[in-house]
């Protein structure tokens, strides 16, 4: 844990001993999951290790154990692509995607076949290309522009594409394929198949830290202010975002998480997780194993520890 | 809205400037939606009704429009059966029934069918049913209970159950049948079906006002502390039964109330909502027009003004 | 299988070679499935029992084994309820029943409800309870018109309902209650749910020999013409029983049963199966052990066999 | 008519007054369907058109209409890709794809998901593409080895692909792809997707007229045995692949096809049908207008009514 001592300066933040508690707690589990298979650059991963980060509004952060750690953000790009397509866009993003939970298992093709190709929400995979595909029609570059933001917002201009895990991915994209084949008969995908697969694989392989991710999610509790100040969504749509973050966030688990945790919350098979205590400050935690729902397990119950110690959940 | 102008005093309290002008707003409004069709007593109520309540945690209540009228509970109490159970009972209720999402109409047998006879969650009938039967074991008269805890809640006696309308239901209650007979099938539910039924009508035809649901809700803005100072649940149960409503308590619509409202509530057929702010108030808001998924019209656009308006939502 | 063997008479009947060599095939093999384990009368069973009769179009029957042995006749009534229905009631009864495969295990409510109460064949329970609700509507008595063609059919008086069976299906009844619910929910049964479950599971109860359901299933190969020489069906109508039996006889597996045997076919719980060959003869086989779909494991082996040995097939 | 009149010479072939009789009925409807409209060269097709062909055992073909017109085959070529993958394969065919009905419409993907990529049948969509697949692997030219048996067995070598047609289908390919990529995803096709679909839509681009088709499925009304003596299934296989067209041979209304006509069918959207009298005589008809499960319309009726001339039924 030692490049996140100096940093996190223990006893200078308000925040620093229940980090801390967590960390050891954390390393003490027995059960840590285990990694996603099925991209032979995540599958490596040693579930035993942890880093969390808690961002404030006014853009500090700091940290406990590999909280500088560049991992795979896979899904948790999904909010920031989201919010993309929300400030570009508006409403409209609602007409291919819906804003319900999912209530199935998050690659699941039954429910878009009884809704006619429109996902539930955009935090599922069909959703996702759905937002995907929409912003590479906005903006040309839909992967570069959540790099984009996520450089500025963090502050650090080496978050960047890892073209090896978007190619694993790709190599084992057919469900994926299926999702977006299936929405293109209904019209609901507009770009060619395999050019909207590999936006959406580009943008899942970015790597970034618990402390980039952090402080890139710090507008949605700052009711949608950017860094820089200025806007990047209105207070209603981060409102929005976190509402369905909420009910969304973390696949076939999200009652499960809002009920442990009660935060808005998105995960990624990377082992990552994003939570959003609005007004407050943005967390980010990460651990490769995962549980059989597809969330970090350690993630998971060092956010739920997290609220517990400090009281602090929407509700 | 004579009958709410007296006491709800305006000027002295901080929502009154909301609450009449949120009135004002739903008596403009086009539509309103039409009253649940199959109990003949809710059919035949004027959509245009409305009645809305602010309940603080120290037990002051104000309104406006027919904010005292008692009207159906319906769905809501599943709310107050769920405390109850879970006050009674811990963990052990979630043997039964799930706390995810349905993603499916609120009388869906299907999920049902495919998770071997474990209703997703406590707000949708086969869950509701889950607990009146676990209720019913625990205190020998479920329905009781729940209307016990709603007069000492509210300090109002005369609340009550409305025998006409339990035989309607009774009359109209082939899903509900279906749906305890599927669960006893796979040993889910304990009590003679017809039994469990009975208890649960009896339930649902519990008649309140506005004032006494925001009142009886009080204990859930209050982390759990009841009305006279003692403790229902704990402060962890207090968040998840928020959880719990805000992910999966208005039936197929829980993404969108999150999204529009951004506040844990509960609907019921008859035309009322009932959500928290948690530390800071409840309300409860009652127009029996409904939309295609049952929640009252104006009552989910009057919480959703209201959350605007105040800005107290959870995110 | 003594008391077979005066009556079959071997050598002297077109069969009896294929069928004694059946027989000893049956005895010969390990695997005869698990007996149903929900009714307690058939769970104790021995899966090796084994029997098999013919009955030629002209009335006469000889067989192998326990052909004489009376048994549950469960499912196979559906066939003769479903017959008396059309000869009573014509096109009408397809009103409230489809006759197509059902795709999906036989309690399933799945598609019951994606189809607005309305089961996809006679032949699953949905459908049979259909069938009942209308031959009692028609007849005052399903169950009772059951038997009397079976004892008229076969000439065996004695043919009769197992009250014990009854009363043991209708403690075990959960499933069924539901689907009768649920179907009363959409209209599509009109006799209180109690009254049709207790003609329903009277008509299962019904006990009787191989040589009995192979001489009254016998219009079926006749063109609808019973033992006396009188319609029950038009030719038309024979046809079309025969074709929803291929189609969907054998529960989950009808197009495994056609592929095997390639004869319209009706199977029971008991571990009974009917067979037609139309113009030529009918076959009825017992043997207790089940496979995973509910169908008799040495039945099915037994007529695949008799299909193989004497090329007999509608294909 | 004029083109058929010569070769069927009226008086002289058994069923020569009755496909008069059926042509003349069939031209005397009002209700025609509409043709299939997502392939353009489809959808321009007079409904009214119908032409119908019987083939003898021995060879000798004649008709009524345009029976010698040329039509796209479609679905129909997957009873000759299954009858190829039989010979050549056995039953290893069956690791890859069931033979049970489907129960549900024939694109769709939900069966598929509950089943873990196994396709429930050949003849929906998915269970060929397994079948292509296959016979790509073993002869490495699927669509032209489903061609050569047509030629063969029809004596007419200017039966082709059309590649417009091809072309059109895979513009409008997106659902198919999507059940491939989904296979493929679970293991259960093998071939790259944009390969399989180019061989499976050649195949599907067959053009042949009823005389064509009523020849080429001889083998299946001799027991297997081809035009030459020769056998291209056993005798076993072609009661199996019968088997599988009674029960799946027309989409989501194989039941009702079994109820009406009584023989085993395979309908294609381009408006043709084939049917099988066992050891008698195999039919083809033809008419571009559908019934909304994708069968044609005419062409059901004018099978319906010759097997109720005739009598020729396998039930």
């Amino acid at each position: 844990m030692a490049d996140g001592d100096a940093s996190s300066r223990p006893g200078e933040h308000r925040f620093s001993a229940v980090l801390h508690r967590i960390a050891e707690e954390m390393a003490a589990r027995d059960d840590h999951g285990a990694p996603a298979d099925y991209i032979p650059m995540l599958a490596g991963a040693d579930p035993r290790r942890f880093g969390m980060a808690v961002a404030e509004p006014d853009g500090t952060v700091y940290g406990v154990g590999e909280w500088r750690q560049p991992f795979s953000a896979q899904s948790i790009t999904k909010v920031f692509a989201l919010a993309l397509a929300l400030s570009l866009d508006g409403e409209r993003i609602w007409r291919g995607v819906g804003r319900e939970p999912s209530g199935n298992p998050f690659n699941s093709l039954v429910q878009l076949e009884y809704e006619n190709g429109i996902p539930r929400n955009p935090f599922i995979n069909a959703g996702a290309l759905v937002v995907t595909d929409r912003l590479q029609e906005l903006t040309g570059d839909a992967a570069g522009q959540v790099r984009e933001l996520l450089r500025r917002e963090s502050g650090n201009p080496d978050i960047d594409f890892v073209p090896e895990v978007a190619a694993s991915e790709a190599a084992h994209g057919d469900r994926n394929a299926a999702l977006a084949h299936f929405m293109a008969a209904y019209g609901n995908v507009t770009h060619p198949v395999p050019d909207l697969l590999t936006a959406y694989f580009r943008q899942c392989s970015i790597e970034a830290s618990c402390a980039d991710l952090a402080l890139s999610a710090g507008f949605l509790a700052r009711h949608g202010v950017r860094a820089d100040g200025s806007a990047l969504l209105t207070r209603s749509q981060a409102k929005q975002v976190n509402a369905v973050m909420l009910t969304c966030g973390t696949y076939d688990a999200a009652g499960e998480f809002a009920y442990r945790v009660g935060l808005p919350g998105k995960s990624g098979v990377g082992g990552g997780i994003i939570a959003i205590v609005p007004g407050e400050c943005t967390l980010c935690v990460w651990s490769p194993g995962l549980d059989r729902r597809g969330n970090s397990v350690a993630g998971v119950a060092a956010l739920d520890r997290f609220t517990t110690l400090t009281g602090l959940s929407v509700f």
